[in-house]
């Protein structure tokens, strides 16, 4: 394994809470965003917060995330923006012997940093295939390539994972000691899974396409 | 069934981009909502956006949302602030004949307005009761009630799901006439589904505590 830059937080991606949950290596940032399949964009547009659900992909320490043109969003990156990217993945759900103790289980990864609008043809090209990988690998050897006009049409944006925080609740329920001696209620995990299912073919699909293997190994 | 107020959007909830994805009734914002197990609660610190993930529940048109007293979003929003409340279900990945068409089938929510920290103690009691419905349902008769302290250390905030809108991408996928002539490439959707395990009963339970009903019918 090659080494990893442990994480280096500012103020703003320093947990002040539950800091044991707090993980400070790349590896775990990494682990996260590449198991997740959308990350949620945060960003000030007229003076108020903006959540938009967004398809994103990651080449070493880059996060890209694109979107139309015409999008707001993307609009508003162009000269650079301030955003946070959140990515979350939900593991279970926590029963505890008290209401207060019940928890979730889950991994998540916060970014902060300036967006950079990718205007550089190559940079750009290669964002779409690392976006292409994350969301369908595969595909980009597949599939009929980017044209010129579908180029011009898409906005990419990249972030730089230099300032990330990864917070994860993992393993059993943890009850305070009187509900541990004394109470009844149960108390455990129910595990929360994503799993895909079987792949349907297109409507317009002749009948003898079979489903490749890139995409039968993923359900 | 009631009648449903359409969602009222405002120019920040009306969808500049693929209006043909934007459902306007508000039962599809309630499915939306009570179907997802976390959103993503975007706010403004320091002038920066901030996007967190955390458990809600709804009742009716409001969204509560709960953290510690001594969370950074809780405290900013002890006076009121405004927030970005994003809840997003992923239902497939879209494959198509071309790299374009790729996409994802969803549905999202995105709530804006002023989040209004709860004071009132039978409200707070209430919303805590709808919070763990919506985390865990049959807990808050099972388990263990909220004790003063506990109450205390928790903040809640509501916010009302006047300004909304719900964002729907489902069916085949599309590809353009000359990729569905003359593309070879698969196409088709790959589901996606989030499911629930089998429960693990916390190691501190004695070996006698059954796993009840409430948890059994989920998974």
């Amino acid at each position: 394994m090659t080494s990893l830059a442990p994480l280096s937080p500012t103020p703003r991606s320093t947990l002040t809470r539950k800091k044991n949950r707090a993980a400070t290596d790349r590896a775990a940032l990494y682990e996260v965003l590449d198991e997740a399949l959308i990350c949620h964009l945060g960003l000030v547009l007229d003076g108020s917060p903006v959540v938009l659900p967004t398809g994103y992909g990651r080449d070493g320490d880059t996060l890209y995330v694109h979107g139309s043109t015409g999008a707001q969003s993307m609009r508003a990156g162009a000269n650079g923006i301030d955003v946070c990217v959140t990515v979350t993945l939900v593991d279970g759900i926590v029963y505890a012997r008290s209401i207060n103790n019940h928890s979730m289980n889950y991994r998540s990864a916060v970014v902060h940093g300036q967006a950079r609008p990718v205007t550089d043809a190559d940079e750009k090209m290669h964002a779409l295939h690392v976006l292409t990988d994350h969301l369908a690998p595969g595909s980009w050897e597949h599939a009929r390539e980017v044209n010129a006009k579908e180029f011009a049409s898409v906005s990419v944006l990249a972030l730089d994972l230099a300032e990330a925080s990864v917070k994860i609740r993992a393993g059993d329920a943890v009850d305070d000691p009187e509900d541990v001696e004394n109470g009844t209620a149960w108390a455990g995990v129910l595990p929360v899974r994503t799993v895909y299912g079987e792949p349907v073919s297109a409507g317009y699909l002749p009948g003898d396409v079979p489903v490749p293997e890139h995409v039968l190994k993923r359900s």
